[in-house]
């Protein structure tokens, strides 16, 4: 049976035409989608395995997300997410707020047995190979605890749904010596250090962050959300000089027009566009949060990036992992053993 | 008169004689030195205005900062630390290990009066435009007091030394509005929104720090240490993504031979050594800690920022402007108005 996915109709930066047109492109590759927005604006009527939701009311980014979710049952993003936990659909994608989106899915979806904080992931958008960069958003202070459930996370998920085999774990600090960092950083490098069933490689500079010395990067959610937006501002500048440069004379120009090719394929490596999008791991279904920026491509990519992770059975996946690995016996799971929902 | 600087012999990964060479450069343009290394290896005699003192004990990367300084009197980095404190020296640069170049000067050197927390300062290597971005490694952990103090102290130094007519700052954060961030930020975000004598822009996100949008960008030391560090290793990414696509085939080549030097002047641009090197401000006397793995430009970077840090008087219009923002009066001096000094 192909993967449902319950796509926020609203929030595309570029429109409803482009986000009707990403969803067109994914559904054109078997994946069933049930979109939450108007259907006059959305026209996707004559769209196989695309359902349109009709739902007129939105959350922008200008709303303080938990509040207007809490308040705003009629909301696309509520509605969708609902949608997820009443099993009508088995992920949810949006690229309207994230906050929002956060908000819905955390109010909306249970939590995994023994998760405390759901974090959210990035594909880092490197050449060559991947990298799982979390937490970018969801959690601006967190304790070593949750660092150590991010690493079990993102190993899982980057196991299930990337397809590394044994991904080799790191902990983003200011130095590779197990004692530097914040006095959280320290305590969590020690608790990875100790635990079984992951491979932890220690702590990761900023300078080896890009450079992929590891498959999954952890950290708390402020450096994180400042470090994938700096990356993304960088890389950014660094093109637009190598733009200038291209127009500073004739033989650079020349050059440039010759190189053209060639540099449109690292565009489109560094480009945020081509991952999809970050998820939100910890909650029983998956939750992609794409860019609000998104072109058709873009939105395409969030609405696979979900569907491959329903296709993987990451959430599963995800479950066994954290079962096994020792630090969650001691650390994540609720004594009696049951799973928590948090009540919107 | 000419600026007198004192610089750690030991610690250029490139040898004695790069650091040497780079000492020579400095002289060269007027600035007198004071370099404390083994004379046979740094063969400095004949150089004008370069005075060796004889020092043959040194501090590696390898060692606990604090520790080796308290315990190490005749550690190089301590004996130049204290050649300042005497007053032979007007500023302090090395290239040797941070650490214990920032316990050296905090131990040995007097802070500024009211100064609760010196804190390390970048100069981003952009093009077009100087950031001035801190802390970048002095404070694992802030409060919010620390955060404006920087702010001030950062405000100073770019008026000083990087000759910015009121410059603006911005704090880090995980989204423009004032509520975005951790607890601390948003406190300090609420206080400098407040203060007089500091013109204060609001939060600044990841991606806008290498656009360049506040003339100053403020931190705690983990997250900037992190950036610095990240945006770092994107540059090398960006620019060995652009090499592989120069050479991936015989047309691209041939564009990369023509852009080359136009791309060289990029790379310059971004390279760390264009910059010196870091400055620990809140001191009586400025710090420079310069790159490690500096070639004798860099070195000689390194001390001309002393130097001119000394030929600006950026400590004393630093303090002038601690004195005269209203943030400080309230904040940063103490009861009596004396000033502190840590004791090693």
């Amino acid at each position: 049976m192909a993967a449902v996915v319950a796509l926020d109709g609203f929030g595309a930066e570029r429109g409803f035409d482009v986000l009707a047109e990403g969803a067109r492109q994914a559904a054109a590759g078997g994946i069933r989608l049930r979109v939450f927005g108007p259907p006059g604006e959305l026209r996707l009527d004559d769209v196989d395995g695309v359902e349109v939701v009709p739902t007129e009311e939105w959350i922008s980014n200008e709303e303080e997300p938990a509040a207007a979710v809490r308040t705003r049952p009629e909301a696309s993003i509520v509605r969708a997410a609902h949608d997820v936990s009443e099993g009508n659909a088995g992920a949810l994608a949006s690229v309207g707020s994230t906050g929002a989106a956060m908000a819905a899915a955390t109010f909306g979806i249970r939590r995994l047995q023994g998760v405390q904080r759901p974090a959210l992931a990035a594909v880092l958008p490197l050449p060559g190979r991947q990298v799982l960069f979390l937490d970018v958003g969801a959690n601006v202070e967190v304790r070593a605890q949750h660092l150590i459930q991010f690493a079990f996370l993102g190993a899982a998920f980057s196991e299930a749904v990337l397809g590394v085999a044994s991904p080799k774990v790191g902990l983003l600090s200011v130095g590779e010596e197990s004692g530097k960092g914040t006095p959280v950083v320290v305590e969590a490098h020690a608790a990875l250090a100790a635990a079984e069933g992951i491979d932890f490689v220690g702590n990761v500079e900023g300078v080896d962050l890009p450079a992929a010395v590891a498959d999954v990067v952890i950290t708390d959610g402020f450096t994180g959300n400042v470090a994938l937006k700096l990356m993304e501002g960088t890389a950014k500048v660094v093109s637009g000089a190598i733009r200038d440069a291209a127009r500073s004379n004739l033989i650079a120009a020349a050059g440039g027009l010759l190189m053209r090719p060639a540099l449109g394929g690292i565009r489109k490596e560094f480009a945020p566009d081509t991952t999809g999008g970050a998820v939100l791991l910890g909650l029983r279904s998956p939750t992609v949060v794409g860019h609000g920026s998104s072109g058709p491509e873009g939105i395409a990519n969030a609405v696979r990036l979900a569907a491959r992770c329903i296709e993987q059975h990451a959430v599963e996946r995800t479950g066994d992992l954290l079962r096994s690995g020792h630090a969650t016996r001691g650390d994540l799971a609720r004594p009696d053993g049951s799973a928590e929902r948090i009540e919107a």
